[in-house]
């Protein structure tokens, strides 16, 4: 018996997300049938976090056990051999039989990317929420940083999920005007430019990222100031209706664990 | 009647090039089929460069003459309301009636890029050649100086396609080891690096920028020596059989004009 820490990237275009679910494609599912067949058995993965359908990642985190034992880089090698290009292990590490990717994460960083001008590059269709026109970035990074701390985030969630608590702490919670870093590695096209969300905390609610995006863009957008979030933050529950972002801008960054 | 130099940007995964072809969705056939429906008639769009299945563009160019007047900020939104995602028209400007994308075309640069890490990231498996493994970037980059100047490059082009003359002039061709930008613009996934080969001349045959990735991959990995490029280009024909790199990893950059 051999547990494994994995880290997995994938582009979540056309796939369900990371759980598993009834019908489509999810990573877990790819992940477990590839495991199944190098160990001859039902084999479980746990997931750090619960990607939405058409979220991507560059640092998923998950755990496994197998039943046999297997060196890390042949482990890795087996892996891809059996996923589709869109998924692939990055790679994996021995871990103690306790080791749990979600329950012992200590932080994830999300990033989420907007992509401002009036031509959207067809490089990036699959990989930003095309938003076009100026953005005020200067009222949405002084919103940004509202974001971190200790709050009740229940103004930033997914209707219809509860969770025990909304409460969640956020590290780090910035807004980046990047130059755009494309497939091409070329400058934009159509001018453009692109503006990065990027967030870190110990824990996320369901499309929390997403709603907060929504929300920042409309800082950006001159339909709400600044310090609408601050507000929403104090409202809680009764604040609900924080537009959602597109899932095609988000990626999972990395997950660190102690 | 009024006549437009189009840049144009496409994603070419799924596309059968370029060229309107008997079967299957070509950014040609595209484009004049949204210009049919602008202009209720039928309209040729001339292309720069006849990029392969697969091929991108960053900067393709076409010239067009339509019935209709219309401004180029109007047409530019007219056509991507009518195309696919993955085509964009870029820009348009006002041209001569004379105005021929190919026959006026100066120059035109293409970038190839390699993937040489272990693991291709699922961001760049369209975008790339994978070639895991170690690549002798300064061999290669020794070897690519040999393309520049005034040479036949008979030995470098698609065998079936004949050409009235297989002398081309390249004005520069640099092999650069660059950090790769990725769509999510992060380190790159299974710590891999990108090798990016570019080159700019006054034309290019048919798979004539693939013969000569491949050729330097070849080089890149020892299989042959830098100086076997002098030797294939002095044989010209005798010399057929350059190994041809994949479509995905090609871009046409940018054509430029007197």
């Amino acid at each position: 018996v051999s547990s494994f820490k994995l880290t997995i990237a994938y582009d979540g275009t056309g796939l369900v997300g990371w759980q598993r679910q009834a019908a489509g494609t999810s990573v877990q599912g790819l992940l477990e049938d590839a495991f199944a067949a190098l160990d001859a058995a039902a084999v479980a993965v746990t997931g750090a976090g619960r990607t939405d359908a058409g979220v991507h990642a560059l640092g998923q985190v998950a755990s496994v056990t197998i039943r046999r034992s297997i060196d890390p880089e042949s482990l890795v090698r087996a892996l891809n051999a059996r996923l589709p290009p869109s998924v692939r292990v990055v790679d994996a590490v021995g871990a103690p039989a306790a080791f749990h990717a979600r329950f012992d994460a200590r932080s994830k960083t999300y990033r989420y990317r907007i992509w401002t001008a009036e031509v959207l590059s067809p490089f990036e269709r699959a990989y930003a929420w095309h938003v076009p026109g100026p953005l005020d970035v200067e009222a949405m990074a002084r919103a940004a940083l509202l974001f971190e701390g200790r709050h009740d985030f229940a103004a930033f969630r997914s209707l219809g999920t509860e969770q025990a608590t909304t409460t969640r702490v956020v590290f780090s919670s910035r807004i980046d005007a990047a130059p755009p870093a494309h497939a091409a590695g070329v400058p934009p096209i159509g001018g453009g430019s692109l503006v990065v969300f990027e967030i870190c905390g110990d824990g996320f609610l369901r499309h929390m990222v997403r709603s907060m995006a929504g929300t920042l863009v409309e800082v950006g957008r001159g339909r709400r100031p600044a310090s609408a979030i601050a507000e929403m933050l104090a409202a809680g529950d009764r604040a609900r209706g924080a537009p959602r972002a597109p899932a095609e801008g988000l990626f999972l960054v990395r997950v660190d664990y102690a």
